[in-house]
């Protein structure tokens, strides 16, 4: 029971990307020291899990040439985690190389999409899950694998997904060996219902192996599908400082969930985050100086918190 | 069954209130003629109920000065409803002189906002839904009244705000003649956890009698907020076109719901608006041009809707 005669909240574990979906399609992007920065700020606010970059050819992807960089960053910080895209096995045997904590592969719910966004079929982007676990298997580092299932709730290229056919992509990347598994709405398509409806039937397929909801704001449903997802089981979401971000892939599709609104969503649902919203407030204003072509959302950074409520410990049951 | 083999899908009415919660502290409005081009073009796109001023003292209020034509340009319009502030006997009086459809009277949820804002107590105040249901019977008019308890959900001045207390509030309105009853999270302090309780315990207390659940988005939960009370059983929903508007005794809140992302919210849970998106955002430019010392919010006038998949019938259950 916590001070307001409450059971104990359950944890909701928030992964910030910021500095890596982010920073996908902006036009600059924050020097290595303003990035670490910013991951230092987020820390000492209560942020632990950091997705900072890509193991891309620094030549096409410049705003990634540090990603080495910041996970050492990340390795210095007791408890907390870094996690990076791997997109081909050049990029896995280099993360292998480092001490990062995740690394995440994308694979898309469309064998459209798939092809179009990375030429490859979706079968052999599982394959990629099953070569970074053998990969693995060859070194002494012990990073999770994240499979991330992209499109999964409507499709930029081919439309409609079937939740069946997204179960069948999540239960063979378990079976190649990811370690958790996300579903993104990558293009911002999502309604809450469908939200419930897509969390739930993951959980179940992955029987007790992670799942992180990875969600945009494109079309404003995106803490309005966080509480979906919640409420279906969900414990791990997805949000950038600001709501940076959105995909390069996806034409008109701007943003990522705001990262501090995601805490307010938590905390007044009656879910721990571990997360202090004026220190998270701080971080994200050292991102809006290190950026100062973009255009930070959120409207947590504007209005505050409450002061005279407890949003933090909203009482399940009231007189 | 409807064209995807689903059950016919249940209605929402979508109340709009630009011209008047949305105008209450701007520094400009726009002309009579303009507001009445707003309002038709909002009705070309299926939008039937309309909050278009207050009957105020126009001295003081200017920006409500010409609620009567506006009254009279909904009248004009076969199906459609208007509704107008009246915050004491003498607005009664002037507004049962009109067509007006809706009478709308404030109600505080606490003592403290009570009299703060109106100078009145709470006891007043209901007593003001009895004394117009009185005169109404003395005339040959029917419009419906409303009474709007607003800090439903956290008080500016008071803070807490215990779901009995609103349960009581609720019980009393009916008692004295209200037709309805809105909950307001004037301040925009609601989450969705605590907005699902609340509509579920109103729509139980109103036993029938419509609900109305009004929202800001001031600490970005208004669509979060708005899929909890759809849920919990919540049919009719307040918004302005591009969140226009705040309360003027909320000092920092801004933006109501987006009424575009509203119909995008409803339509994708399943629910049916009758509003077409492309006209809506057609209304929503109109007012943009006439205010252009304002900043309009909402995403899906952004956006715009996905073209490739079936947002407005989002099928129950899936394969």
């Amino acid at each position: 029971m916590n001070a307001n005669g409450n059971e104990v909240p359950e944890q909701v574990t928030l992964r910030e990307l910021s500095l890596r979906d982010g920073l996908q399609q902006t036009s600059s992007w924050p020097a290595t020291e303003q990035k670490i920065t910013v991951i230092r700020r987020a820390y000492e606010a209560g942020v632990r899990e950091f997705e900072v970059g890509s193991f891309l050819p620094a030549a096409r992807y410049p705003q990634f040439a540090d990603v080495r960089k910041l996970i050492d960053a990340v390795a210095e910080l007791p408890g907390a985690t870094s996690a990076t895209l791997t997109m081909n096995e050049r990029a896995v045997q280099d993360a292998l190389e480092t001490p990062v904590g995740e690394m995440v592969i994308s694979i898309s719910a469309t064998e459209e999409h798939s092809r179009a966004n990375i030429r490859r079929s979706r079968e052999e982007a599982i394959g990629l899950v099953r070569s970074a676990a053998e990969a693995r298997e060859r070194t002494s580092r012990s990073p999770r694998i994240l499979a991330a299932i992209s499109m999964v709730f409507g499709c930029s290229i081919s439309g409609e997904v079937a939740p069946s056919e997204v179960e069948r992509i999540i239960a063979a990347c378990k079976a190649a060996g990811a370690d958790a598994v996300a579903i993104a709405d990558t293009v911002g398509y999502a309604g809450p219902a469908q939200v419930r409806e897509m969390t739930e039937r993951a959980v179940a397929v992955l029987e007790g192996a992670p799942l992180v909801v990875h969600l945009h704001d494109t079309r404003g449903m995106g803490i309005a599908n966080a509480a979906a997802a919640l409420a279906a089981g969900a414990r791990i979401l997805d949000g950038t400082l600001g709501g940076l971000g959105g995909c390069p892939f996806a034409p008109g599709a701007t943003g990522n969930v705001a990262f501090e609104d995601l805490v307010y969503l938590c905390e007044r649902n009656g879910f721990a985050t571990g997360i202090d919203l004026a220190g998270l407030i701080a971080a994200r204003k050292v991102l809006a100086e290190s950026l100062p072509g973009e255009n930070l959302h959120g409207a947590l950074a504007r209005a505050g918190a409450p002061a005279n409520i407890h949003w933090r410990a909203y009482p399940a049951s009231t007189p």
